[in-house]
């Protein structure tokens, strides 16, 4: 894989949890493998709410970097609590392989509760996240679980281990949760 | 140098040029040599204002990286137009050596005038600024200028090369210029 390769993480700041009437805050990193930033974009997403996938692909659309990147990471398959990502949709239409990675196996029963709460259409979502591949991934330290649409198993490790420096989360998602919880709490915390 | 020195590097984001009401906001970015993002710091400074100093230390003193920190590198001696940072004072009151980064040379004439505009104290600021070193370093690019305090030039030298990879700029304040102008803008612009 060219070593060159530019990628966009996306992760979410912290939220008023729980408050369905809060924005969640959302930050894209623009970064050159393996992890030099050339870019940082802005944008929210409703907590709960079900215009992750619009507003990624809004961002990402009207952004001078879409047509150099080769990947969409996103911290998991949902922002702010369980706004979740068609991944297929988003890349489709981007035509951007969407690459999904998490340190917790996903959830599955609290991803049904959440889509029929949400989703009049939440059998047909269910399903549909259900055909999309889940793959255990190793890394040098705990093994991370990954999600991947428009691409294959293959090129979508090659992403993860071509952005990753330490630890098992790549570097475009590591530095945008920094960033994303700096922005919110004034200092950032946690998975640095 | 140890290469795993830490440094914050601070930047100002986009404000509204001349509006004296108005607030910028500043992005810190910790990092490690000599890009590794650990953290991010976000505060507000006001335009033209005489409070960046101030607001600086009030930051960092509360942060739980401070006592990591080998430097502080700002892009420039002023933020937010015209408000010029002490940097004596500031390395004095944090016990870290002050250095910054300019791709032009400061002009004298316009920190004159300024702050003959906004400070009783003027004559005292000028002279304590005009005793501040200033230097010009050579890169791969063009020259930058350098002013420090609290070190020597040739620690400042070391800091400086121990955290630029690309162009001129060291990453630490490249970093925060672009997650100051993504910030504000949505997505980030400029010196990327």
């Amino acid at each position: 894989m060219k070593e060159q390769i530019r990628v966009c993480g996306i992760d979410d700041a912290p939220f008023d949890f729980g408050n369905r009437a809060a924005k969640a805050t959302v930050i894209g990193t623009i970064t050159r493998a393996p992890s030099y930033l050339e870019g940082v974009l802005k944008f929210e997403v409703s907590v709960d709410g079900d215009d992750a996938t619009e507003k990624i692909q809004g961002a990402l659309s009207t952004s001078r970097f879409l047509e150099q990147l080769r990947a969409v990471l996103i911290d998991g398959i949902a922002l702010a609590g369980f706004n979740i990502v068609d991944i297929e949709a988003l890349s489709n239409n981007l035509k951007v392989p969407v690459i999904t990675v998490t340190r917790e196996k996903p959830d599955m029963e609290s991803i049904r509760n959440a889509l029929s709460k949400y989703f009049d259409d939440w059998k047909e979502r269910l399903e549909k996240l259900q055909m999309i591949p889940l793959v255990e991934l190793s890394t040098a330290h705990n093994p991370i679980y990954v999600s991947y649409a428009g691409t294959t198993e293959d090129i979508a490790e090659k992403v993860i281990r071509a952005t990753t420096i330490r630890g098992a989360i790549p570097e475009p998602i590591r530095m945008a949760h920094i960033i994303a919880s700096g922005l919110v709490r004034g200092e950032s915390k946690g998975k640095a």
